[in-house]
């Protein structure tokens, strides 16, 4: 049971979320900004990054949702995304995408983990500036969405399937268009592009 | 030395957000909400939580700059705040900040760390849901901005001087009216109220 009265019947963050509209909107937009919006990374990329992290923090909402989206932006492989949560030295990805998995475990640990030689190695892989800086605060960010659902203790039923269509949806549309689903409407109007 | 090329002279998060206004204008926004924008929490309150979760994460730089606004909020307490940080039990603090500073520093460690106790004893104290609410997520953003400063290891001159002035600026005027001063002239516009 949360350890707050929210929102029923909305799972994980939704309910959190949709509690508090008026924080609701600023961590959209940085969920939009950094999983969704055009950038050198791909989606399935940058939501691979954030799945890791998320496994990594134990957080079952988050990981099933991003591997979900993950999965959703790659051809729905997700004998993919376990083997990336598992071991991804040996998953099918990029010497690029492994660096930078390398750095977003070390944020997870804390941000001083990360070494000058960790992020040589990334640019030896042909990472940009703004991708390590991505990955860096791809990684900070489910730090904190992590302990949000999991701090509030939200309701997350355990059916991967719940999870599966949802996900097809916010990899084509995105987290901000699929937040009028779940946040109050004036709320969601606010919101519009 | 920044692990990416950051723009010059401006310090810890700031050289960061410059670099990326992307995903300044969320990260402002949320920071605004969260510790500036009217609330049944104080302001001093708020900045006190964010100061203790930062010192918990070992960033120098958030930790003595929300140290230098909570105690700019707290007619210039600063003793207070060292004191909060080194042992909130026996500073001279509400019953009700202590057990939100409980699950603070439960959310630091990770989200699954706060039990229902930790919460009942907040209530007990008179701490509402949505205080309840603000006090987890404020700790799970720190565990982002502190990851973020340090994990691009952000420029951070040790000279506390620099970021009292500064400090009482922020603590009048909040976070996005000051981004002003640190992002490219065309984004700080976008984010005008």
């Amino acid at each position: 049971m949360p350890h707050i009265k929210l929102p029923e019947g909305l799972q994980g963050i939704r309910g959190a979320l949709a509690f508090r509209p008026a924080t609701a909107k600023p961590l959209n937009e940085l969920a939009e900004v950094l999983l969704h919006a055009p950038n050198s990374l791909t989606a399935g990329e940058r939501e691979l990054i954030a799945t890791y992290v998320s496994y990594l923090n134990d957080c079952y909402f988050c990981q099933t949702v991003h591997g979900a989206i993950a999965a959703a932006h790659l051809n729905d492989d997700e004998e993919l995304v376990r083997r990336v949560k598992a071991d991804f030295q040996y998953a099918d990805i990029s010497k690029k995408l492994k660096a930078l998995l390398v750095i977003a475990g070390k944020v997870q640990r804390g941000g001083k983990q990360v070494t000058a030689a960790d992020v040589d190695e990334a640019r030896k892989t042909g990472a940009t500036d703004i991708e390590i800086h991505d990955t860096v605060l791809i990684a900070a960010a489910f730090c904190m969405f992590n302990r949000y659902v999991d701090g509030l203790a939200t309701w997350q039923p355990h059916d991967e399937a719940l999870y599966r269509e949802r996900a097809k949806r916010t990899a084509r549309e995105g987290y901000v268009a699929t937040s009028r689903d779940y946040l109050p409407q004036h709320e969601a109007a606010k919101q519009g592009a």
